[in-house]
């Protein structure tokens, strides 16, 4: 192994292996984080900030690149910056500022470029949030094709969420898993299919998190590595068990013909417009009710549990329907379709 | 002209028609900043966020890409953290935060990667500037070769620059002009020179702007577009005219022998290691000698004019060592050697 593959940018365990190579163990932990904040040292999809008079900035940069870059449902401007905005909202942030540096290959089509930043556009104004400073470079036609967009979101927060699933946890989903990854395969292998991405900003979810700041102890959206992906990192950072109810996972029909056909798992396909929060028990069936009220299709699909075992701790286990249980694996090798 | 062109990222006039037509056009003027900060309603390396507080945060973000990645002096690692380091410093941010974003195309050698990493790594640790957050991706060998790097720098500042050159002005540079271009030049060129890259972190500036910070009123490291896109964008933003002395601009022989092979103009050529001043003309001397007491070589190349004339307004001229004078113009077109 003496390349980069495919597989090292699948947001996995091959992706944590290599920068946990190249860069983790190159930097000294009190570099990992700024003083008071949380950084690398906590791996989540942003990092905190904290300032001496007790401001908290939430911040978060992701790299974009999506073929085709038109997609049902959206394109890779509306993905980019909705990933970034979800990423923000997820740690507890609220988004009010975004920075964006677009890469594109020469010859790129300047219509599609319109497109593209008017869908970017369209979701700053929504939701009203700054663009306030950003990068622009051409790459030529024989070293590169289409369009990288990276953004990075900004946003302020006085009680960010940390991710720390408790025992006991009920563990939900906030609406239909796998659509997003699927409609990327649907495109990559030439089926038809009336499904279009969940791809979307999560910002209404904050008036869930402020009103139950003490009972949501985790939240995240399961892009890269899809559900699959955000369950085994939390119960490996927390050492708990994870179990899930296979009945219980809400899978649209248009996903379950899609991943029949190509044989893919919709558990690790990505999602663009869910989140999987991790609540107290005694609070999940009115955190239910409450997203219901602002839009969401929220199902209950598990719990934490503290493993007997010491040998379980980390692991993430579903529940068939008939009865069995099996490992749900941390994603590994080629993500098909790559949708990153 | 219906597709992207290399020229539309050079930096100067052409990438600001295409930014101007496909972003900013399109942004309401209330989202091109947060309440009581700065961002693209005035250009500069980066942005500021002000909080309720007081509290002012300094951010800015851009994408590396240079071919070939490892240069004498440096590697676009080294360029990536120092150049991001230098927008915010440049804006009178001390760096505390940085977050990355590596793309990097299937197949590219993991020793090279591993020295860009460590390049990367070892001026965040000499700077004492921790890494909170990132991204990683990799992108099939059919669509892209080698690698892009994106970094976004996060500072904080009690007194922003915020660049308003005044009449009277002095401008400095702090050190030899046009180096780093020259050295990717005599790359690109199969040139034999013993010059290496500048490229490096200026933030011992920040000594500068705190003891001076009345009187510096402009601060920019010119980069993509050399010492020309600086003046052009700061007598624009302005309305002023700048004069500057063909005497006084530091170039060093090995440039001069390089842009002579070339054709390439020193003062369009990037550089990565050098900041440009205008500082009040009393003050002026004074800065010149605490610049060179930390290291810097510093020389005053010429001053802030109002034009009598109101179309001279926005101007650079160049009054050269036969007494004759020239118009600096905006570099537009291809930006040769490409050095983004």
């Amino acid at each position: 192994m003496d390349r980069i593959l495919l597989s090292h940018g699948n947001g996995g365990k091959d992706t944590e292996i290599i920068l946990q190579k190249f860069i983790f163990s190159k930097l000294p932990e009190n570099l990992k984080k700024t003083d008071g904040g949380l950084g690398l040292n906590y791996l989540d999809d942003g990092a905190i900030i904290n300032f001496d008079n007790g401001n908290k900035i939430v911040v978060s940069t992701d790299s974009h690149t999506i073929y085709p870059y038109f997609f049902p449902g959206g394109s890779i401007g509306k993905l980019a910056v909705s990933g970034t905005i979800n990423d923000v909202v997820m740690m507890g942030g609220r988004p009010i500022a975004m920075l964006d540096s677009i890469v594109v290959a020469e010859g790129f089509p300047l219509d599609d470029l319109d497109k593209i930043t008017n869908d970017m556009i369209s979701i700053l104004k929504e939701y009203n949030i700054a663009l306030v400073s950003g990068d622009f470079k051409v790459i030529p036609s024989d070293s590169m094709k289409g369009i990288v967009i990276n953004t990075v979101g900004i946003g302020v927060s006085k009680n960010p969420i940390i991710d720390k699933i408790r025992e006991g946890d009920s563990v939900i989903v906030t609406g239909p898993i796998g659509v997003h990854g699927s409609v990327v395969a649907a495109l990559q292998y030439g089926i038809d299919t009336k499904l279009e991405s969940d791809v979307k900003p999560l910002i209404k979810l904050l008036e869930i998190f402020d009103k139950f700041s003490e009972d949501v102890h985790a939240a995240r959206d399961p892009t890269r590595g899809g559900l699959a992906a955000t369950l085994n990192e939390w119960a490996q950072l927390s050492g708990k068990m994870i179990v899930v109810e296979e009945k219980d996972i809400p899978i649209p029909e248009e996903v379950k013909s899609i991943t029949e056909i190509t044989g893919l798992d919709p558990l690790v396909l990505a999602n663009e417009g869910i989140a999987v929060l991790s609540v107290s028990p005694d609070r999940a069936e009115e955190v239910t009710e409450e997203l219901k009220k602002i839009g969401f299709e929220p199902r209950i699909i598990g719990k934490v549990i503290e493993p007997k075992n010491k040998d379980n701790r980390g692991l993430v286990i579903v529940r068939t329907e008939v009865g069995g249980s099996k490992i749900l694996e941390m994603p590994s090798g080629d993500i098909v379709p790559r949708i990153c």
